[in-house]
């Protein structure tokens, strides 16, 4: 049966075109999930949007659609969607009822259930191109079907399903591709098991979207009036916004799982910045100078943490859980619905430009966008109302790129006139006539060039005939993905346990889930105006009560994030009392990784740090060059040092480089730095003393059992550390029970047998060096997490 | 006659008052200047309304005019003028009526020219007081005339006309004090001649105006809001504005002097300024407090250069100029009748934050303030139909201290609803009814709270009140006035013969004096639509031509501050070559003061110079600590290196300081700096070394017939300065020579004869150091300015 039609197809479209033509070979698409949600509504007329536009290619093509269902029922649910499949306002309706017939005649339902059935198939490809004597081009293998299935599925298509030598597999896989960056990494490992990476096409279907698509083409295109401007001295935020009407009703399944960090952020508005923040690849079309430099920019964003975000979920989103997944009436989502996420670069290019992501359910309006705003340099001299509306340079200057929906309903390109006429490509996008009553983004419409596409295609299409055309750069990559993935997962770690804010859905949200920047994140500008929805995660609130000391001193104890921020205002308090009293704050420092996030932390938060008149001074020192990434200074310096402003006379890495030799003791670098101590700070007693805690209990660079540093006088000493880099510098106990304030940072469940024994035993300077940590007339404070707390 | 008056007036106010209050004394006012046109205008009206206000506060009065003129004329001038004194409207009519036939009686014309004229004065303000048994409380003189008459003037009251010990003097001064830097120096030290300081008070009218007044006020009493917000990471910018369409027609003898920016900007708009940005004294009414603050926010401020400004002349204003002051035809002014100028601040609050003065004759509207605008740090997530105009956060934010005319034409405080309530004064203050349909600043007034004065006071009301109470805040103290000429002079110097733009005057200006902020300065928007009025000075072109190399090299030449921003230019060229051929940039700078406006120049305006790749090394170094601010290294850190981001591992001071001793000959410095150097430039070959040359022809340290350096190895040397301090460390000659690009900066008068001298001799770097240097495989370039070439 099925011979005979494609026989057909082929003797009628042998009469369209040359045989030369035809001789480009067969290509054989499978759809899984042919009678699906996705299938129906955009994969079918997808592919016959593709069978339109390439029946006179040269390539001939069969249609499978494929199920679980058995192959009457089947058979029966595809073709009712086939019959529905439309004709474009752009296409001749005589032309276009003769190739729908055809598209119909070249399309066939297989069950694909079982190892069998996949073997069949294949059969069947072979033996009807090798009896119409038709070269093989290529398969394509779309999986429209829930990530479970992935798998298995691959699996039978890798072992029965491959096309011979010289003609192309093309497997396109739709999202979710996990859930974390473990969960995708597994997926991604599996997948790599039966495709290669060439082979895989994974949809992310805004990069199908035309506005989207036009923006690495755009910037290349405009790149003279984009270069001068395109950067931070410019640029004063970046908006991507994804809102939506509708809530998850009836999806509540698929979403409690997810959230719209993941169904949205992670993956649609996460390109969509990429395209804008990139580096420009000299060839933009090319998928893996892309790839390349969107990579870079991955590796440009500052870490997200809690602060990042504001999260909401609309009021109705509990019962419709409830209801659905038939939980019990007191059961708490914790999955936002709603969430606003800050994102900085530490790009020369980028470096604090506030790009900011939003997306949200049951919000007012549906729009999406991309949207670009520049800065306002200009004064204009004559009064407001005699300006030029269009281009006075002291109206807002921005470009965006309209997804779709919202006021325009078209996708779209806005540049504001005091920018410049873009160049667009004439034959796929057109200048649209403002309808001069429309404002959008502050406006009207009139102060914009505006440009929509020639010919409006739905996203599906197009990447349906990029996956055709085998441009990868319409696709997510593993590498790609996993870059995402690592970049998002660490907030969504964070904020598993957030409370949520309750908005009522529409209109009626008000302010509620507007949000400003303060201190380095975001938050609501309206304060909590109810009830949380989830109390935060149960607080050890007991243990702290009668922890509130540890070993006699003061303890301060919270989740990792918390304590390094408190941590971090103490240190600026300390400081800010120090410069006030004395006009100096020296501060000895120690390596570690636990600092790293707290120098960080300080480096981006703490604005007000009288950094101008603070003394750095190391707290121990491994023997290496100050280059070497090993050191204790090095990591002090990228993480701290190179963003704030301390006198660079105020910066005292401890000297264990001298004359071009490390550490060797006649060069006397302990001496060398004693000296300068005893020089500069009044006493040689340190405003602030930094410590760690190792899991042996050593502290500084002062180990168990150290010949040095753990009595006597208040010196800096040589040491040997039983791991690598054994050489060591380090400030003696003496000289850091000189200081008038040491705090004490542990951190992390690694910790915690520790902390439990130094909790019990005494004053043993010998067997745990911390443990002889006591400021004669200063304050000892520790700062230790929970989870160093708790275990 | 005149002391029956006096005693009549006694007699009524006694009928009024207790005689307690009467004793408060006597207070005479002498007006010089009494029949001019301040006088007139504002000045006996002023007087008039002082006399109201203080008729019941116990001290009597007594108001004396003066001028040139005899006393018969002079005596009809005046009263002509004191006739047509007005009543306020918020006086009660009967009572003005009484009080102004008291104040005619009470004011008296005296012909004031020579000597015996003030000696005669004083004796009869002394037999007044004897006569009717009046104990004195203090004189006022009030200057109201042209600044060559001060000093004569003042001469004659300090000897003949200060009261008794126990009673005091003040004397007021009008504008202009001076035109400059020195002319206002001498001015004050002619006057610090006769008058202490506390007697003298300069009028900037601008300080009597209701919102400027009320600045300080303002964010005294609404400290709790502005806290958080009156920095850098809040304001976008600040704007003081005073818009005229007036012309200078009629007044150009004056104008042609002066310009806009000695008229408005040195004095009106950047007291405005000062009030806006010191730090708030803890009290804003104490004069020493204020003018503190005053006077370290001005030592904040970068130093202007030519770009900082724009600057215009509307097209009627030469033809005005020739007319008024006989001029011929070709006469060509080179007045600014329009000027907009960027001024910034370093201090921790402003740092990076515009403030941008603008004023001009000849606009479209008359129209004052001072406008504070708030960053947008918010994100609505609502759509803009749907948001609460009054209250989004997605408003712009602003304060605005309206001076006055305008579209309000009311003084006014104006505080964005977005923003907080403000405190105001319910005394002086009221709440305004916003018209909503008015717009100001972009907003409609109802965005807005609103303040306007509860009365209406003019300036100079104000300013006589504060006279007679002694507010000394509220005048311009000498410290203040020399302080603001310091900052102005240097862009008056380098502006004086800058092209100005022509505008043809009011609506008509359309977006030609719209300007914006483009790499650190101020250009107009618009591209010059017309012939330049006036051709720039003449260039010594053809000098140039022929000199397009100085011994053999490249040579570039111009005005220093055109030459300095070439050579930053070009250094930054050289960077950005190296670092893409190598990776990095080893710069080797030298010390001095030409250096540092350079330093300075690279630091403010080259954010695109790739700081992170360069390192910085130093030619010489004199031998003192690195902190000391001889050192040059020192100069380097606080000019470059403290704005800039060179990673600290990429700083190299010269190692003069080694074992807290200086170049001790056995701490082998030198051979450390030179280890240095072969470890990490390539081949010991800098990408570019900048010398300067000394009188001598001295260039790094390395002095005429010095023993080292000058030949032999490419190395690091220790030499002897003719001049303190002595002992220096230096690059040689040779390591010099090997560098891949030397560049020679010269500039001022005082090199001209070294510059001349050298154009002429050859390679003798025993007796010229400097004509030592030529690199051997590098290219030397030459920056000399037009004063060292040509004198």
């Amino acid at each position: 049966k099925m011979l005979g039609r494609v026989l057909w197809t082929v003797l009628f479209v042998g009469a369209l075109q040359s045989l030369a033509k035809a001789s480009q070979g067969h290509i054989s698409v499978v759809l899984l999930g042919a009678t699906g949600d996705l299938a129906k509504k955009y994969l079918w007329q997808g592919l016959f949007q593709l069978y339109m536009d390439q029946v006179s290619s040269g390539h001939s093509f069969t249609f499978h659609g494929a199920a679980l269902t058995a192959l009457e029922p089947g058979q029966r649910l595809m073709f009712d969607v086939l019959k529905k499949l439309s004709c474009p306002p752009d296409e001749a309706p005589n032309r276009c009822a003769v190739l729908k017939d055809q598209f119909l005649k070249l399309s066939q339902y297989h069950q694909l259930r079982t190892a069998e059935n996949y073997t069949a198939l294949n059969r069947e490809i072979e033996a009807l191109l090798r009896q119409e004597g038709l070269k093989e081009a290529g398969r394509i293998f779309y999986f429209s079907v829930p990530p479970f299935a992935y798998t298995e599925i691959a699996r039978h298509i890798n072992s029965s399903c491959r096309p011979p030598p010289g003609a192309w597999l093309r497997v396109v896989l739709e999202k979710p591709f996990g859930h974390d960056l473990q969960s995708a990494q597994q997926l991604a490992a599996e997948l790599t098991g039966f495709f290669r990476e060439e082979e895989m096409y994974r949809v992310d279907h805004y990069l199908g979207k035309q506005a989207v698509a036009h923006i690495l083409p755009f910037r290349d295109q405009n790149q003279r009036f984009l270069d001068p401007i395109w950067n931070r001295h410019h640029v004063e935020r970046v908006e991507i916004v994804l809102k939506e009407t509708v809530d998850a009703k009836g999806r509540t399944s698929f979403y409690e799982q997810y959230g719209v960090i993941r169904d949205v952020l992670q993956n649609h508005l996460t390109e969509a910045l990429m395209f804008l923040i990139m580096e420009l690849p000299a060839n933009v079309s090319r998928a893996e100078e892309v790839l390349q430099h969107k990579l870079q920019s991955f590796q440009s964003l500052w870490g997200l943490e809690k602060n990042s975000a504001v999260l909401g979920q609309y009021q109705a989103y509990a019962s419709q859980v409830q209801e659905e997944l038939q939980q019990a009436q007191d059961y708490v989502s914790t999955t936002p619905t709603f969430a606003g996420v800050l994102i900085r670069s530490d790009s020369l290019r980028w470096e604090g430009v506030p790009f900011l992501l939003t997306s949200g359910k049951a919000l007012d309006e549906r729009v999406g966008y991309a949207r670009v705003l520049f800065k306002n340099r200009a004064y204009c001299t004559q009064s407001e109302t005699l300006r030029d509306a269009g281009h006075s340079q002291c109206k807002a200057k921005q470009i965006i790129f309209y997804f779709g929906h919202g006021a325009l309903n078209t996708p779209a390109v806005l540049v504001s006139r005091n920018l410049f006429r873009p160049i667009m490509p004439k034959d796929s996008w057109k200048e649209a006539v403002a309808q001069s009553d429309l404002h959008v983004f502050g406006q009207p419409l009139s102060d914009y060039y505006v440009y929509s596409p020639v010919k409006e295609r739905d996203a599906y299409s197009v990447l349906i005939s990029n996956i055709y055309h085998g441009r990868k750069d319409f696709f997510i990559t593993t590498e790609n993905l996993l870059a995402s993935w690592g970049f998002w997962t660490p907030l969504l770690d964070s904020i598993s346990h957030q409370p949520l804010r309750l908005y009522p859905g529409g209109v009626e949200n008000q302010h509620l889930l507007d949000f400003e920047m303060v201190s380095g994140g975001l938050a609501f500008t309206l304060e909590e105006p109810e009830e949380l929805l989830n109390p935060p995660r149960q607080m050890p609130t007991d243990y702290k009560a009668i922890q509130s000391k540890y070993r006699q001193s003061p303890l301060v104890s919270a989740w990792s994030e918390d304590l390094i921020s408190q941590l971090a205002s103490h240190m600026e308090e300390a400081a800010v009392r120090s410069v006030a009293r004395s006009g100096q704050f020296h501060l000895a420092l120690s390596g570690g990784s636990s600092p790293a996030i707290l120098f960080q932390r300080l480096a981006r938060h703490h604005y007000a740090f009288p950094w101008k008149h603070t003394h750095i001074w190391l707290v121990d020192e491994r023997c290496v060059p100050l280059t070497d990434s090993e050191s204790n200074f090095f990591s002090l310096h990228s993480h701290l040092l190179q963003s704030v402003r301390v006198p660079y006379f105020n910066i005292h890495p401890m000297p264990v480089h001298l004359n071009r030799r490390l550490c060797v003791e006649e060069d006397r670098g302990t001496e060398l730095y004693a000296k300068d101590i005893v020089a500069l700070v009044a006493n040689a007693s340190f405003d602030l003393v930094l410590l760690g805690v190792g899991t042996d209990g050593h502290t500084a660079s002062l180990f168990p059992r150290s010949e040095n540093g753990l009595e006597g006088a208040p010196t800096v000493v040589l040491t040997e550390s039983p791991v690598k880099p054994h050489q060591r510098m380090s400030l003696s106990l003496p000289l850091i029970n000189k200081a008038r304030q040491v705090f004490v940072l542990v951190l992390g469940k690694g910790k915690h047998d520790i902390t439990t024994l130094l909790s019990r035993v005494g004053h043993e300077p010998r067997k745990w060096p911390i443990s002889g940590v006591s400021p004669g007339s200063g304050q000892l404070v520790w700062y230790v997490d929970y989870e160093a707390l708790l275990g």
